[in-house]
């Protein structure tokens, strides 16, 4: 928001502000109380699934264009051909936040990568510049020789990650150079959907999110309360350099879609499967003896 | 379901439908308790956004896709002029269905119709073949002179709803043919959305969703209780011809997003638009005196 722009809407502004932030504090506390309420059903659904050997694989099958855009013909036979089970968790429910997710794929033997569970955690931050949103780190996969199907985007996004993390934050290291190169000649439209699990968001440690929440929890309150309120001096930083390395950049809707739709309403996709492959079948078989009912 | 795929599937099939339902009625549970809960915070975003002329009408123009794709440049026109006040309600609680909704769009005066205020309500209903979803009925619009924005197409659907409701079901009325000849040269594609008001659905009456409702509950009560349960004989009916005189054929999911996403995040809508606006005017005035901060 520019200064002018707030200059413009001198009380309105901050009183919707306040007022949207309620109307997202319900829907955490009914994120919660869905969690709560939904936990029994899916794990009796799970028991269920166990013994439907196809059960995920169809699902994913039957994705939301949100997500299948996303998997690419190998991807979808790896899918096919292994994907045992998936599972979420707001995994820093009850206390934390219950934005944060992780999603856990496990995988029967494949000729792609050795691994038999692939987890990938997103955490909800929130900056000192005002910026919420979910981060992660990288996840490595274990490729069989020769069968990296992220081309080495997976590996060089992990390294650039790690080399963060040992302190050459913002330096201009040998994996980031090799990544620059690699993204000049490959389109992020065709990329394997296991690039997902390169995702990392902006980097912002669990204490300045910390920090950042409390604050602006208190300026909030204060405002509540009819007090005169400084507003926050941190402007939005200009982040394009945060998303420079990001080898899937979308992961974090991706994850939200799988999280808030796919795996809740897996029954419907699996069945909405089922229901197409009976009904091509009855198609083809009944070809003949057509009942007329058509309209055209 | 076909005979044959559920053959396949004799025990799984089952209890993974009454599961999803469970499943939804948790969801239906969350969406009383967020309608109870939002309830105020909802009233005082009124009161606040009457003092903000350009609200409404802005909030539509960064409506999502799934509304702004089908508002044409004169109905974006009249929105931006006229649009006063959207409301919505689930207007069958606390003791109806939850997913019955109303929304209501309130215009000041403008050169295409007289109507201060147009009101759309789509009911859940459940038909006894087991299908449910929302239905409607037409709502008429007083044009000025010369000014339909839907070339009629308004009028012949609610003149063919007020001939069925006067005991024409299925006949061949003139209305009818009237309109299947309008839409051979006509593409829902491009019309008015304004056509959104003429939606209809399956006919189903409060009677007929009542026993099948009814119904079905005491089939899944008795699966519940481990009892051997017929299921019900009523195929799902082709209903392909339920839908032949749709002038707005996604009406009910536009509906939807307006209700679950437009209305609920208004406040987000309206600061991504006022942003936007403010970013274009920097970046117009301080064209000159650019930080060099983008990156190419």
């Amino acid at each position: 928001m520019s200064a002018e722009n707030v200059d413009k809407l001198p009380v309105h502004y901050e009183q919707l502000e306040d007022l949207q932030e309620d109307l997202e504090q319900v829907e955490l506390e009914l994120t919660r109380i869905r969690d709560e309420k939904t936990r029994d059903l899916l794990a009796e659904r799970e028991k269920i699934v166990e013994q439907i050997p196809n059960f995920w694989p169809l699902v994913f099958e039957h994705a939301p264009p949100e997500i299948d855009e996303y998997i690419q013909p190998t991807d979808a036979t790896i899918i096919v051909t292994a994907l045992k089970k998936l599972s979420v968790a707001r995994f820093e429910l009850p206390n934390g936040h219950p934005r944060s997710i992780s999603i856990k794929f496990e995988f029967g033997d494949n000729e792609y990568f050795e691994d038999t569970t692939l987890e990938k955690k997103f955490w909800w931050r929130t900056a000192k510049d005002g910026w919420a949103g979910l981060v992660s780190e990288p996840v490595p996969i274990k490729w069989k020789p020769g069968k990296d199907l992220t081309d080495g985007l997976l590996d060089l996004a992990k390294q650039i990650f790690d080399d963060e993390k040992a302190g050459n934050m913002g330096k201009d290291t040998p994996a980031k150079k090799a990544l620059v190169a690699k993204l000049e000649n490959t389109s992020l439209d065709n990329v394997s959907f296991f690039n997902f699990f390169g995702f990392r968001g902006r980097y912002i440690s669990e204490e300045e999110s910390r920090v950042a929440t409390k604050a602006e929890e208190e300026r909030r309150q204060a405002r509540k309360a009819g007090k005169q309120v400084d507003e926050d001096e941190d402007e939005e930083e200009d982040d394009d350099d945060d998303f420079e390395f990001e080898v899937f950049p979308n992961a974090d809707e991706v994850a939200v879609t799988i999280v808030e739709d796919l795996y809740p309403d897996a029954i419907q996709y699996f069945l909405d499967g089922e229901n197409l492959a009976a009904m091509s079948d009855a198609d083809f078989e009944d070809e003949e003896e057509e009942d007329g009912m058509k309209m055209d």
